[in-house]
């Protein structure tokens, strides 16, 4: 395996959850990133403590305020991000940051499927779009190279509640909004892969498992991982993604999800 | 082939394109639906002249105003549908109406994902709900049968462009906002056709081809198909369904598609 060895990294909805366990693992890899971007809604809220303690003892990890459902707060991130590297580009980004709710065909609603879709698809587009310049940036600092995450990528986190044909979980919620916006988010990522090859930048959906976490519901099942060990999964997969990975849709282990 | 023998079905997006298409084919079948009820935005304007024009000769087509990104003109149409069916069903909901743009990854907006993924996504998922009542009713009302439009079922206009797995036609247009929602929709035909089945509901997304109107762009391509050919195919299509179809993908050959 190779080891993962990223200069510069931005992980959003990192206050918590997957979040969270990326800036940990991030933080204590053998070799551990110059600069991790830290988003979150309320850097200053209850809900950001962990996070703000961990920036206090680790002068490489930078909480950044984001909201992902307004463009002007991500123009204001990619701004500052920007000025922190100093004329160098950023790795890697990790659109992670999403909700859910388990609305069903009978109750789900336009007001719903508009939220849930605005922060789960169409904000790592935009985000995509406002960091684009400096993921061309590190690209063209590493020209010789195929694709990879050292380079040069977009890591969309989705879901295998995305998967049109297998519907996972269905028996266990319907989550309608969710599963609508992960399956855009999918096809975000392919067509992310397409448009950004020739920039040299990667692009991925990964699924992180069903792990333990608020968002995960309480259900207990031993298909269930913890935030650990799906964390310490991706950054695994992430060290191994070269070119011919680029649009596919991967589980915290490798494996191909169907689309 | 099975005669396409259905008592009433509603069409949106009926005064153009391919919706109009469906209202001539069906008006003309040797067993015309009893009602038809074709929905457009604007029944008084110019653009739905052809649509009226048909009206006023054939009672059984009933022309109703419909903008389907309204919820509240939704449930006005299904009370003015429910009304005139005098307490029997409705057999076939097709969720026709759509639009598109050829938004790229760099060009696309906030404001554009959400008006396309509301009227090309959100809308089926509304009128469903609001034709559910009546659509359950026409199950019921042929109890003994298995699953087909002569029963029940809702038809969702797709396209191959929403296709993760094929990205279709990538290099003539990225309209990324339309492959987003039609991905979407994919998504939530299967999740209908899981939640509607025990009700007596098929339900199907169809690939239409890429049909010559407004809307399919002036490219000339010989794998081009007119709206005759297309809609004459997919009611074919429509005809031959049953229990087994449910949740799938079609094209206007009935072949399967890719999700």
């Amino acid at each position: 395996m190779a080891e993962l060895c990223i200069r510069s990294i931005l992980v959003t909805g990192a206050n918590r959850g997957i979040g969270l366990g990326f800036v940990q693992h991030l933080l204590a890899l053998p070799n551990p990133p110059e600069w991790i971007f830290a988003t979150c809604r309320d850097p200053k809220g209850q809900r950001a403590q962990e996070l703000q303690k961990l920036a206090s003892k680790h002068p490489n990890l930078v909480v950044v305020p984001l909201e992902v459902t307004d463009p002007a707060s991500i123009k204001a991130a990619a701004a500052s991000v920007g000025e922190r590297l100093k004329g160098s580009g950023l790795n890697l980004l990790i659109n992670n940051a999403g909700i859910g709710n388990n609305n069903s065909l009978d109750t789900e609603t336009l007001d719903d499927m508009l939220h849930v879709f605005t922060t789960n698809t169409v904000a790592p587009l935009l985000l995509s779009q406002a960091f684009l310049p400096l993921l061309k940036k590190a690209a063209q600092g590493n020209p010789g190279s195929g694709l990879s995450c050292s380079k040069a990528a977009i890591i969309n986190m989705s879901s295998t509640a995305g998967s049109i044909q297998d519907l996972f979980l269905w028996q266990y919620g319907q989550a309608l909004s969710y599963r609508c916006s992960k399956a855009a988010l999918n096809m975000l990522t392919r067509c992310q892969s397409m448009g950004y090859r020739d920039h040299g930048i990667l692009c991925v959906a990964l699924h992180p498992g069903w792990v333990k976490t608020d968002m995960g519901g309480t259900l207990e099942d031993k298909s269930r991982v913890t935030v650990d060990e799906s964390v310490g999964g991706m950054l695994k997969v992430l060290s191994n993604l070269s070119e011919k990975d680029s649009g596919t849709f991967l589980n915290w282990e490798g494996k191909v999800m169907a689309w």
